[in-house]
């Protein structure tokens, strides 16, 4: 079944007009007609079967057959990361960190960060059509750059990451399960200050291995050795 | 230090003269000249610290200065996954696999492969340059396409992930750290057949977790999840 998006949609409804992107493409793109079924999905655990009830190209007009509802995970893996130069491997890191289940991103605003702006919009894309391509039913949350040590303020303890020397953990030793946040750096690092305020307020050092990795492969390994840490 | 490959350099060496390609890359694109010092790797853990005697765009000159050798992981981390359709994601997945440490790629022709050949060469310059970028001593092999029972009879024992019902183990409970390829079948999953044939020689079913995965996704996770097993 085709799945749409629209975060928009609730259990009250019994109808609903797609907007007019997601018309275009049922109607236009798909060639989706009266009749026909697809999945829509609010991105806060509901899955609404509909049936097109008009085959609008601007205002299509789903009739609501059946609705299901998942409960949302109490785990929460949460990626602090400072955004690539190149868009492209921080929205990589995005589309497979959906697939595999984080739930909410952090883009950093670092000392040697290498981006000043980011655009959020192309980010939560990649977002949802990697929640539509994995089935999941909740869209993770994408907080906008956000400075460094405001970050801390809001989240005192979590995990970071760091190439400096010092004694350091590894992943399973040290991940709780809830509200641990795991930062990772700009291909520049974090600075020393960056590192002795976090680890000041409460954080812990993790170590990702020897090899020394990109930041998008980092923030993509942190995040699935939380994952496999919660599912172990 | 800026850093090159040539597989054909070994610790008899004390001059080297570079191939064309690196040639025009050291002297046109990096503009080193005499005098310059460069890193040279054989993907054998060897690392040769060099000085630029000639700087000539098509053969580059070099004195080895200093020798470097590190000893082979013995960990294995295997990985015999379907190509995808789209090179970009099995060129990324490369990418990644490499940084993070994987020792041996195979790609597999599968009943359900939407590939009937690939482009072997494209893969091994992304595993190169992820080498160097990791700083890793060793180039990881990638074995061209090699049928699916072909792979089997050569690996008879090791992990494989499907999507298939039935009793499966976690990754953690069941890898072992040597000789254990892990197999991740095409978008269109491995046939009932093809997994039937690998668990009557004596492969275990793994699972990577309740989300749909994209191919090249789900190879990351196992290539990951061997790393963070054998780091513990």
């Amino acid at each position: 079944m085709r799945l749409f998006y629209d975060p928009n949609i609730d259990k009250n409804n019994t109808q609903f007009t797609l907007s007019e992107e997601e018309s275009k493409h049922a109607v236009r793109v798909l060639r989706l007609s009266e009749g026909d079924h697809i999945g829509l999905m609010n991105g806060r655990g509901f899955l609404f079967s509909c049936e097109i009830a008009e085959a609008h190209p601007k205002r299509c007009l789903l009739n609501i057959v059946e609705t299901n509802f998942e409960a949302p995970d109490p785990d929460v893996i949460h990626i602090a990361v400072a955004p690539t130069k190149q868009m492209e491997r921080i929205e990589w890191f995005v589309e497979k960190a959906v697939e595999i289940g984080v739930t909410k991103i952090t883009l950093l605003d670092c000392k040697n960060g290498e981006r000043a702006k980011i655009k959020l919009d192309r980010l939560e894309k990649k977002a949802i059509s990697a929640m539509k391509q994995s089935q999941r039913k909740y869209l993770p949350e994408i907080d906008d750059l956000t400075k460094f040590n405001d970050f801390i303020s809001k989240y005192p303890t979590g995990l970071i990451a760091h190439c400096y020397d010092g004694e350091k953990s590894t992943f399973s030793e040290v991940f709780a399960k809830t509200n641990c946040p795991i930062l990772i750096g700009p291909e520049g690092d974090f600075t020393l200050e960056e590192v002795k305020h976090a680890l000041d307020k409460g954080y812990k050092t993790i170590t990702l291995g020897k090899n020394r990795l990109r930041t998008e492969t980092a923030a993509l390994y942190a995040c699935m050795n939380a994952k496999m840490t919660l599912d172990r």
